[in-house]
């Protein structure tokens, strides 16, 4: 029997997923941006091809859509409709889907609708609404290759227990799953399945990863909402590199369980999922929809009891520490320019701003990297050998160091013990770090860049570190833009570069600033390059807890008792009984 | 230079804990029992050595002692002297104790005494109140062995986190560290170093493992509260045979930092910590204490931000599952019997008791010996390698076959992630049995014991099972006692054994029905020498959380926000600095 090449499999597959969308979702030829425009975020509004009803809806915040939908003054099929051809267009400019599931999806609509008008009550607090899933999430029918080969044409049987919950308890629809890096782990979004997904705000750049597919679909208004997750910055980086809001929860607090993983098993450094929104209202209520449904109760074991509770405003003043650099690579200079500003615009408002030195950055790093490659590569190893894919480098560098060395490099579970103690002691020492301190938050760059062009994202130190940590963090776009006028780059000729990894993140940085580009695919200035696009920064919270307000307290109805207590009241009942 | 052997460094170290009590501590020979003597729980009362005093104090419940330290009418120096006088008389009855600090002690007992009488407030709501603690707690100047040679002589700098709180929110008193079985991995409480404690019920028996010590210490009332440790059923199986409460808590409720671990950084099961103590009242007032600090804040970022809420009494009738036994492992007659009766109570006063087949079992139980020998007992053997101390068999045979595997038994990362994935999807599945059932708790044995001989303790699948699920555990004194009488043995010529494990434990049980003891000393008769011993049963609750009623709304003070909530809300407040 001939086997197909890796080649064929995954031609297969893009030419599938591609053929899934319905013909009149294709993009006429006579409409279709060239190849050489950079920005196709304009495609919408004005080519012309969807009506004023499709780009009403799908313009819309999250929070318009769900009371209309709700009340049924829009139906879901007609949003759901409308989503499914502005991500079908963002597919195709963008390449950003790995699966789509657009029957489901509209019957799932017309279902939703259907008992609207039976019941006079929406299913959940996100009735009607259509969410995009990353790949990762098992959709029944669907493949979750994570980008490798050797995963195509095996669905799922079932769907992950997200889904399971967002479909049944919340309401929610789904209808593309979206792409991202082989095994999920580079900070751009490419593998050799589905090839490269590029960013709609400019295609020369990439809109990070993993979460990628996610975050450029998002961004172009192909989804309302997006769910990804975030293991080194998987959520954060995406959403810094589009100008979206997300969330790095701490472990926990959503389910994560009927997931395909690129290391199965692997929990030194837990995988966390979240939504990547255009708003931070509407990642909010994600979130408040997610949890409400009570996830530990029967979605994943290991979600934590802890409800949801919208924070109140609240008029006390912050102590906020700012972190410039991580020690290892500069922000380039435009979000140095972003951090400027908002440290700036805090202390203007009556914030408290220390400095925070990144004196625990590197340890930090070198913990994740450890546990990322504790196995020596093998499960990745394992499945690109199933079809002989080659590696995409250099992103994939470390893995492919890791599998060079052999089994030998692979950590025996001795090792991995120690490991486990050493990342304690970071945590422990961390922690006590921040208390003396006595700061809320920790405001610091997302990225060393804005976005940065495809192929050159080179550092995950930023987010990665608060994966180790499980803190909570959220990446929110400031709502400043680079200008290429302003953000100028370092002299390199005088610049002592802080690592290998900032002299080439600076130094390609200088270079296309100093090089004006002669064509227009080839490389170009780097601030022109990523001129006009938005910053991120990152905002870091504690884990799971604080004392967010000593002195206020607020009254709320308190319907569910926390374990432990029960088992203790639960004797006493036996005891009871017995005696 | 010579190097002393292993014998010489135990037999120092045991002196040396002999030496450390004061001779006003040391009972007269004339007072001592004789070594025939198996039940010395009557001695503080019949041998005249306490006073009334003294023993008015140390037979009260922690309850009963704490408004009395808090409000003067008892020092805590009296309380502490009282406590290290009947606790030097338990090491010298049942040999339960690794360390004693009681300068410390009653050092910290006259500062709190002080403090008291100067601000007229208790430092905490354990104010003054004397605890133990297991071996394997640090406390700064005493060794932590765990029951290993090769860490004699090598005391702590600091006290472990938990230690940290209990002295300085919880105003506790340490006197006393308790002895362990070698790398707190047996279920009875034996090791080279100190030697083996026995039950001060019946001091054939062991007091359980491996919190042995510290059963033992409370047991006898030396200690009016202790605290142990549980990853395969440390906590539960030294409460069972020596007839005490104790709590194995899910992971995160209470702070378990800075403590020696026979496997460190060993994270598929995590070892939990809790409290051992004679009344559910007692427990509870130490839990409300420990997790009212708020651990998670400053102790140890594992730590959960979930409060102590003590359950107010019910009227909602239970339904719970009852397994008779775990398919590996009947029950002992004794057990059987309590188990019967506690049903039967259960249903008389109302509640829904339903059978709960043991299906799940086998495979928990070989999941947590799997993870438990997943470095192919390296972490241990390293240890005893250290100083050619002997294996204590049969108790560590896992480890031994293990480490007489070589490395090669070892697991690799790849291996022990897959193992993970497993524990995953096998918590996921009992959690959806959990729910389809619809239960609020599972009653079963926490042994197949009452106690049993020393050196006969055979089976831990009743509990381990439930580390593995990080299910909540109590397990409690029923009030009914073995009785020779009504306990028979099963006919062995007819039944059936469910395993090997099962034949052992129903022939040496069969054995002792069948042949009379001949001496004081040689084996006697499993029901005569359990005789009289309390039986306790565990009740088994979900993980952390559960809606326990849902028709009860009340109201309570709610002065802290959760971290998302906070992130979110403090990137409100920066976008609007910004804006």
């Amino acid at each position: 029997m001939k086997v197909d090449s890796w080649e064929q499999v995954a031609a297969r597959k893009r030419k599938a997923v591609l053929d899934s969308i319905p013909a009149e979702w294709i993009i006429p030829d006579s409409l279709l941006p060239p190849e050489t425009q950079d920005d196709v975020m304009t495609f919408p509004e004005t080519s012309g091809w969807f009506t004023a009803e499709e780009l009403a809806i799908t313009n819309s915040e999250v929070l318009e859509l769900l009371p209309k939908l709700a009340s049924g003054e829009l139906k879901s099929e007609t949003v759901t409709r409308a989503f499914c051809k502005r991500a079908a267009a963002a597919h195709q400019l963008t390449n950003c889907l790995s699966e789509t599931c657009f029957k489901r999806g509209l019957e799932m609509a017309r279902q939703l609708d259907a008992h609207l008008a039976q019941t006079g009550k929406p299913v959940g607090p996100l009735h009607g609404l259509p969410i995009s899933l990353k790949d990762n999430f098992n959709l029944r029918g669907l493949d979750a290759t994570v980008g490798f080969v050797s995963h195509v044409g095996a669905p799922a049987t079932e769907d992950a227990t997200l889904a399971q919950l967002l479909q049944a308890k919340a309401g929610a629809v789904f209808y593309v799953k979206t792409n991202v890096p082989t095994a999920m782990m580079m900070p751009e979004t490419v593998n050799n399945v589905m090839g490269r997904t590029v960013n709609p705000r400019n295609r020369r750049l990439t809109p990070g990863g993993s979460s990628g597919g996610e975050a450029a679909l998002v961004a172009f208004g192909g989804s309302p909402l997006g769910v990804g997750t975030d293991i080194g910055g998987s959520l954060r980086i995406p959403a810094a590199c589009t100008g979206l809001f997300t969330l790095k929860a701490s472990f926990g607090r959503f389910p994560a369980l009927g997931c395909r993983s690129g290391m199965p098993g692997q929990e030194a450094v837990q995988s966390i999922n979240g939504p990547l929104a255009r708003t931070l209202g509407d990642l909010e209520a994600y979130c408040a929809a997610v949890v409400g449904a009570e996830p530990w109760h029967d979605a994943d074991p290991r979600c934590l009891p802890i409800p949801w509770r919208s924070s109140p405003s609240s008029s006390r003043k912050l102590k906020i520490a700012v972190m410039w650099d991580d020690g290892m690579a500069l922000p380039t200079p435009p979000v140095t320019r972003a951090l400027r500003q908002t440290a700036a615009a805090l202390r203007a408002a009556g914030h408290e701003l220390v400095e925070w030195s990144s004196r625990d950055q590197a340890e930090g790093l070198s913990l994740l990297n450890r546990m990322f490659v504790a196995d020596g590569g093998r499960a990745i190893l394992e499945e690109i050998a199933h079809t002989g894919e080659p590696w995409i480098l250099p992103a994939m560098q470390a893995y492919q160091e890791a599998a060079a060395a052999g089994v030998a490099a692979e950590l025996g579970t001795r090792d991995l013990w120690r490991l486990h103690a050493e990342r304690q002691a970071y945590q422990k020492r961390h922690l006590d770090r921040w208390n003396a301190a006595g700061i809320d938050a920790l405001l610091c760059p997302t990225t060393p860049y804005a976005s940065v062009e495809n192929g050159k994202f080179r550092h995950v130190g930023y987010t990665g570190v608060y994966n180790v940590l499980d803190q909570s963090c959220i990446s929110f776009p400031t709502g400043i833009k680079v200008d290429a006028a302003l953000d100028k780059a370092l002299d390199m000729a005088s610049y002592q570069p802080m690592s290998e990894v900032d002299k080439m993140i600076q130094s390609e940085c200088e270079f296309s600033l100093n090089l004006r580009s002669t064509g227009p695919r080839l490389p170009v200035d780097h601030a022109e390059a990523v001129h006009g696009m938005p910053i991120n920064l990152q905002l870091v919270g504690r884990r799971l807890p604080d004392v967010w307000e000593n002195s206020e307290t607020q009254l709320i109805p308190f319907a569910f008792r926390l374990e432990e207590e029960k088992v203790v009241a639960m004797t006493r009942v036996v005891l009871d009984a017995l005696s």
